[in-house]
């Protein structure tokens, strides 16, 4: 049995993949309702001052501030009510000295006035208000354009779309917006040993239940891509091929689990001019890839590794995508040590600033996965971190 | 103009709220592909042991521990190899005295061996192996049972499903999952002044562009639940009635944005019999609740807050999920002064273990929102943080 030659140390072979692959120029326009979770295509620039016109910033009175100047609680100032508005509604009156007008939040500022006295800072009596303290000029006062300026960008292409920036674009005049097209990831799980179905005798005999397909097709969901499943193949030479083949056809990247080692049946990596085959990451050491195609381990926990540490920054790259991690700083509850010369992918378990590593080890535990909410990685000139040290944990 | 006659502090308000929800009853079996982001309605039990068998957990040599005993460096033992076995296969061989059987990472353990010699361990020369150290028992197996044993609960109620916890119930038979179906949950927008297409003059007299229901719709599906939208609704006290009826009677909550404060056109709260109207947080004071149905604030960034203390724990209560927030340790950039008697909703930037408070104030401001990724919250009885404190920063 062949051997790796040579390990590729995991910046690097990061770096291979990254360069080797282009931003997808494909954009779609979609309407702000389907864009949630979307990667703009391009800088979003406002049409618009945000707010349009000046307005009140509290519910309250316009006034002249100049007319309060001289206002005490032992000598309030007295001004008349000429007219009151709501919130869309639009005042003709305008305020000269003496007079007030009664506006909300968000209402526009009537000609004349330059400040707002808050409601419960006035004591009201009829038409009239008492002043008790002196309003500066521009106080409560929302002034055009304080929120968003007509020409400034909004939001950075590469953006992932959330709720408010939707509202944003909705707020300065946008019912659509362009975003890039979701990278195609075609999907190959390969193994004579995987059985889709509950056999309890295949299993005793061996068998087992195929389950990577449908964790990367939720991966791939979730960082901006549309999975393409081109399903359980045996490890047959000719059909590994045709299905590579035509993955590679169909599909921006294409993702083949098993037969990334080289076992007799391991096909996968023989129809694939490889960067590199076999990094320094652990778990999930073989990995190659070349030719938009990742040749992946064929255990889920390896490949859960594989697909956070490579194929999700290949997916960023793809689309342009921007702050797609959530990465978050925690003590750690205990040492982990790490052997030099790997790059180590620790699954912890983040909880109230504390990350705990989950020991469970094998590539095949699953269960490990699940108990865990996240990972830190340990480079490889590190020997690991000691209890108590502060670690950079990567949220999933 | 009324006022609100009393603050109900944040926490009793949202308890409130609690209390008066039932989580959901119904359930939905859904395919292990479309449950990705759903709540467990049931904990899952596992069917089977896995793995389902003895297995190596590393590629090398079956073997009986005792025999390597007495393996020195300068005295090897020498193991025939008798058979070679790849993952899913079995073989038929019994490992007796002196021989060994080649297999591969999760290859079933040969009967008679009870551990295996890493490959890098062992020297090969045609079928025989030379074993320079002893191998412990159990070295290098994983047991029937270590990953997931039968009748194990391996995930709970009220789980949020994500691509391992799919991958785990593939891998013991699951092919599809009963899940929590999504609360339905109305969203009314009221307001004259809001407009939905973009119009200049209209902007320039005072109109607003309605962001709301966008946002809230993306908020509603974050957060488990399948937004309803039953547009926006002029100030007409007949039309909302109507509209809040209507959505009640099909929705499990319902969301009227604008008319909670007390304005001459603020009908919302007068047709349902609210448990509290006016809570102390700030941004988003003007909330009231009561009949399933939240009469929220016309501000899109109050909205926003008020989505986030009161809306999302109400839906995560009607599906029963847990850990649906992920909450981090941060340092805080700079001092937060909070008023007494407030529930302070601080929209913070989180970066590299630092939250920077983002000081754009006003309810209408939805570019703090944008600009933001998190918040933190600061209780009535505090007055605020100092530079430097430990906060814990709610990330969205």
């Amino acid at each position: 049995m062949r051997e790796f030659k040579k390990l590729t140390p995991y910046r690097e072979a990061l770096r291979l993949v990254l360069d080797d692959l282009k931003e997808i120029t494909d954009v779609e326009e979609v309407s702000l309702d389907d864009a949630l979770g979307r990667v703009l295509a391009e800088n979003i620039v406002s049409p618009i001052d945000s707010p349009p016109f000046d307005r009140s910033a509290v519910d309250g009175y316009a006034l002249r501030a100049e007319d309060t100047f001289q206002a005490r609680e032992y000598r309030p100032v007295e001004l008349k009510v000429i007219d009151e508005i709501v919130a869309g509604d639009e005042s003709e009156a305008r305020v000269g000295p003496g007079t007030a007008v009664k506006l909300m939040t968000g209402s526009k500022m009537p000609e004349g006035a330059n400040a707002v006295l808050m409601q419960e800072m006035a004591e009201r009596e009829g038409d009239v208000i008492r002043v008790l303290r002196p309003v500066a000029p521009g106080q409560n006062v929302a002034f055009a354009g304080e929120d968003v300026k007509r020409g400034e960008v909004l939001l950075r292409k590469g953006h992932v779309l959330r709720p408010q920036d939707l509202a944003l674009l909705k707020s300065v005049g946008f019912r659509s917006v362009r975003v890039k097209r979701k990278p195609l990831v075609g999907i190959i799980v390969t193994g004579d040993e995987l059985i889709e179905e509950f056999d309890e005798d295949a299993i005793r005999a061996g068998k087992i239940l195929e389950s990577n397909s449908v964790m990367l097709r939720g991966l791939v969901r979730q960082y901006f891509g549309e999975p393409v499943f081109y399903g359980v193949v045996p490890d047959d030479e000719e059909r590994i091929r045709n299905a590579i083949e035509t993955a590679k056809g169909e599909c921006d990247i294409v993702l083949v689990t098993g037969g990334s080692a080289f076992g007799d049946k391991d096909f996968a990596h023989r129809f694939v001019k490889l960067l590199f085959h076999g990094t320094t990451i652990k778990p999930g050491r073989p990995i190659g890839y070349g030719e938009r195609v990742f040749v992946m381990s064929g255990y889920p926990a390896a490949v859960f590794t594989q697909f956070h540490l490579y194929v999700k920054h290949a997916l960023a790259k793809l689309v342009g995508a921007r702050d797609y991690e959530v990465r978050v700083r925690a003590r750690l509850a205990e040492k982990v040590p790490s052997q030099l010369g790997r790059h180590e992918f620790i699954k912890v378990r983040y909880e109230d600033g504390v990350a705990r590593p989950i020991r469970k080890k094998g590539s095949g535990i699953i269960s490990a996965l699940v108990e865990s909410n996240g990972y830190i990685e340990i480079p490889e000139d590190s020997e690991g971190y000691l209890e108590g040290e502060t670690v950079e944990v990567s949220l999933y």
